[in-house]
């Protein structure tokens, strides 16, 4: 494989190279990596300046249309939009949220638009490191709005939120129940609360779960960007309200590009994901010894039985006694 | 040192052993861990059934005074309370959020109780082991109410809230800022929130506040146990309240006795800490090569640059390139 041709391929905005570029990237076979990090560093020089935007929410919340919609109009406005997924559901090579590219078809189709799910399985690093390296790849191709949607049912928000500038997290206003089903932590997370499907008859419940949320939000302490977290509302499927979703945005980027936040920030990132992967290097390696896995077992059992304290159990296990 | 001699004594309730005990629990040295182990193994068999609940809430919310007034109440109803704390801020031997003994005077001249500030620092894992320890030997000296306060203001609540069966949040009602001030995830926790100082003038402020926690609670999921938060409020000075806080703390215990939560919920915290010991012992073990400090900083600092992914920056350290 010719890498350097890949990366001038891929710079030129060769789709079919930029999708060969993200498929080495997510290999795990060794001399794929050693490819990948050459593609890279390749690429590094090259990126465009960047809008990273985590987007999130419950099933059935309407991220698709929502990512369509706002989609569309950032690429009719000018701006080239790459739209990577994280599903912890799906195991590598089998369906994605985005398989199905029909959900997004007028996105799919505009020439400043770029859809590629990102399969995930594997660890947290794993998928935080393959979703991380397809936007650069991304970025190396000019696409200077990367939106990552992730499902809003587990842990996978933790690894996209240390991936983006902007966490937006997306929720209906059903009534009574509207702010049931959010995950632990993941309200925190958010640095704008959009309230979808205010449509029909649904003005009423909007401005309740707006009320609702802002109230909520009061909870929280203040962001470290020293932004107030703003609770909007649009209709995805009407297009109604998202363009003011788009100006808070932009007014976010502004705020943490003026005030230093968003370069500080990237690099805060960057140290995390080398922390958090050398203690996933280290556990892997020192689980894939023989008879590690055995002698678990037994310490496990031990400390269930309270035979163990776990903090002994530890000890022993790492001291090989 | 005598750890059979100590043993005996501490389970007889003399409290200079128990004393005793818990310095040499809290030691770092190697050979005095040998020999706490020894002893815990020695107490494990006759640890009564407990109550080990945390608390915690800002500094000035009234943490002593709550602590105090509810445990001379269940001192003087017949139950033995240990009272533990933790203060991420003191050093070992430095001072300590419970050194000034006068803060909860009518309770530590109480012969049903034992107050200890445990001395913190380093590690989460280590500070979480010493404390979990100390509530153990207490358990063995026949405590069957720990309570754990803790300052509100760190990580230490995650390190609490992983020892304990039920965590009480304690916070002001004071006008406006009401839910300000409340560090991220601690709400979540929270498996009751009390709201203190309801006296004077204050019962305006305290129905607001309350009807603000209902709400914000609505946020979070339910509950593995089954339990829905409940918000109470008292007056910890003149004792208001205090019994029903008391009375909604033996309906969450008998809930998760009879539910066979308490007994899942102490396991799977036995396999966390176990979990969470081996990843730190791991990273100090590599820590402690003494090439790798300065190769650290060298990758830090081509990542800073954006010379090397984070990943690769990880890869490289743990294979020694």
């Amino acid at each position: 494989m010719d890498v350097r041709q890949l990366a001038t391929d891929l710079m030129r905005d060769d789709r079919v190279a930029l999708g060969r570029a993200i498929t080495l990237v997510e290999s795990s076979k060794d001399e794929h990596r050693h490819l990948a990090s050459e593609l890279l560093s390749l690429c590094a020089p090259h990126l465009v300046p960047s809008h990273r935007l985590g987007i999130t929410g419950v099933p059935g919340v309407g991220k698709s249309t929502f990512i369509e919609t706002m989609g569309v109009m950032l690429a009719n406005s000018g701006r080239r939009v790459a739209v990577l997924a994280v599903d912890p559901s799906s195991d590598v090579g089998k369906g994605s949220i985005l398989g199905d590219r029909t959900r997004m078809e007028r996105l799919s189709a505009h020439s400043n638009a770029f859809i590629r799910p990102t399969p995930s399985g594997g660890s947290l690093g794993g998928v935080a490191r393959r979703t991380r390296e397809t936007m650069l790849l991304c970025e190396a191709a000019g696409y200077d709005t990367v939106i990552v949607e992730t499902v809003g049912v587990g842990q996978s928000e933790t690894a996209v939120h240390g991936l983006v500038d902007m966490f937006v997290l997306l929720v209906l206003a059903t009534a009574g129940d509207e702010l049931q089903g959010i995950k632990r932590g993941i309200m925190e997370m958010a640095d704008m609360v959009v309230i979808n499907k205010d449509d029909g008859n649904n003005a009423v419940h909007t401005a309740m779960a707006k009320a609702s949320y802002h109230h909520a939000l009061h909870l929280f302490p203040a962001k470290e960007s020293g932004w107030t977290v703003p609770v909007l509302s649009c209709s995805a499927l009407e297009g109604k309200g998202v363009e003011a979703v788009l100006d808070k945005i932009d007014e976010f980027f502004r705020l943490i590009t003026v005030s230093g936040h968003l370069a500080a920030h990237r690099s805060m990132q960057n140290v995390h994901w080398m922390e958090k992967t050398l203690e996933e290097e280290l556990l892997h390696q020192f689980m894939q010894q023989p008879q590690v896995n055995e002698r678990i077992s037994e310490l496990k059992k031990a400390v269930l039985l309270g035979e163990l304290s776990p903090f002994d159990a530890a000890r022993k296990l790492v001291s090989g006694l």
